[in-house]
């Protein structure tokens, strides 16, 4: 069974995923991702996978058989496991509770090759539909506290398969930066009386030197202490504390072009590059709170710099964001971009 | 003038480091390090770096020629600028000071292709000496919040240079993760009067699963809620506070000692992997709090499963840090290792 461990020094959670160490991992020893014909992610090798639990496919076609234009499964070595109760317990002055969660993989095209830069506008709104779907139905298991989704696209953004597909972890925790930035939206809000990250958008919308793309309903920017070059964030412009409540079909048609725009202009730019976005969003009590703001963050793996970030808390990043800004904006996307 | 901004909505300071950004950054055109004859870091190449600020050599040799063991140089790429006032301004709603800081390269060998894995115990030592006279140097000015030290081995764990060096910044502010430790051990103290760290050695030891190494003054342990595989932290095992304290000849013998061990086991277990640490200290106007406890973070990059981890806080280990206490125990060193 993997293990929730606490930090006793600051307040962080960490996966002990035990059962995925059968011996120590080292980096020499990795696989290469297996080719088309052998993916268990490609349409036709539906029973490479657990059985599906959602997938958007044609009525007429049974689950797990070819048709489908996206498909979730249980990711076959889970970081949590799905059975059983919740227990939380003391180990001196230690505090673990044991690994209970989901933890799912979203195929989001059956075609291995395809990616979120390729595909069209409305596949990559199904993805962000799947992604609300599963949100639903898992926040109903009320042992979940947050659900928490996520794309490594590329070996060194840490994907283990090249099939393009995303990721999605429920948790009996809010894990730490979300938190840490609920508390600071909280924080502003009671000095303000408004939400820090209306605020920001007000104040971008003003200065424009780090809007990259926006349309009706959203706005990439590169946020003003960007850690990393190309860092973007995808923000809704009204208020909106969680994911789910954007999630009318115009909304994700919207949050998909601008998501969609900046892969696109990334991949343009930048060559293709290995990247990871996650949704940062309120968890399930907190949904509706005036002081918390959904977003996207999309952030290209281009430096090998971040060696000691995760001992410090400090990053050094290379490339002002106003100088991404100006080097993404001019990305034209006319005709097969 | 690179600059130091905040994150506004949680505390982090980031450096923009606009001087190093000619050009966005770009993985592919990284450049392979200098072979041995152009190294700027090798004896005989004194003049290829900006003039020595300290330097470990006999009497009879004169600043920037051979003969010295150990060498520390300002860094010729510095992410900060040491000239200057420091001014902290507004920005609408944001905060950024100008980056005002000292970055050195500490040059830990004359040798090209020795590294700590192969040094001996006493040239171990001499990097730890210089770590602390130039702290103890840059602390004199008092723009400097902050001595951070850092070591990156090896091009994955962000090295640009292959010859065994570690690095120093004095910055203005301390660096988010050691704020949040000071904090931590704060609330603790006020909880418990007593240190977390002091706490957790004496756990520890008693419970014994989670001690690599120790010796007179410094354990060597796998921390609780690890974040990556083999993750080790060596502390001084009576509490002080800062680095600087720990001082005296004979505990910088004990230390290098313990340090030396660690990296030496990591290299024989897991083939001589790229590597991280951090000295973890209080600053300089908490330097003998007692509720914070010094120690070094050593963290091989094992796996590329990192990828999220900056975006959510939240890590998952594959290889349980008990299961890592007992591989790396049961290396043995005895002759060559």
């Amino acid at each position: 069974m993997p293990e929730l461990r606490k930090d006793p020094i600051i307040d962080r959670w960490v996966i002990i995923s035990t059962e995925r160490a059968q011996r120590p991992v080292f980096l020499a020893e990795e696989e290469a991702p297996p080719k088309a014909g052998l993916c268990p992610l490609c349409a036709g090798n539906e029973t490479m996978t657990p059985p599906e639990v959602f997938a958007i496919r044609p009525d007429h076609t049974p689950p797990n058989t070819p048709g489908w234009t996206l498909r979730v499964v249980p990711n076959k070595f889970p970081a949590l496991r799905i059975e059983g109760a919740l227990n939380k317990e003391g180990v001196g002055l230690y505090d673990r509770m044991n690994g209970i969660g989901a933890h799912e993989v979203i195929v989001e095209t059956p075609l291995h090759g395809q990616t979120l830069y390729t595909m069209n506008v409305a596949s990559v709104q199904n993805v962000f539909v799947a992604y609300k779907e599963r949100t639903i139905d898992l926040l109903r298991d009320k042992r979940f506290k947050f659900i928490m989704i996520f794309k490594n696209h590329g070996a060194v953004a840490g994907a283990s398969l090249d099939h393009s597909h995303s990721q999605l972890i429920a948790l009996p925790i809010v894990p730490r930066r979300v938190f840490e930035e609920i508390n600071g939206g909280l924080a502003y809000y009671k000095y303000k009386d408004r939400c820090v990250f209306c605020d920001i958008i007000a104040q971008e919308a003003e200065d424009g030197s780090r809007v990259i793309y926006e349309n009706e309903a959203f706005v990439a920017i590169s946020p003003f202490a960007a850690r990393f070059p190309f860092e973007t964030w995808v923000l809704p412009k009204s208020h909106v504390a969680s994911f789910l409540a954007s999630g009318n079909d115009d909304n994700y048609y919207a949050l998909a072009d601008a998501v969609s725009t900046i892969l696109k202009k990334n991949n343009k730019l930048l060559n293709a590059p290995p990247y990871n976005y996650m949704i940062h969003t309120a968890p399930a009590d907190l949904a509706s709170v005036p002081y918390y703001h959904w977003h996207i963050e999309i952030i290209p793996r281009l430096t090998k710099m971040a060696g000691f970030e995760w001992g410090t808390g400090f990053y050094i990043n290379p490339t002002p964001p106003e100088l991404a800004t100006t080097f993404l904006r001019e990305v034209s996307l006319s005709e097969g971009a």
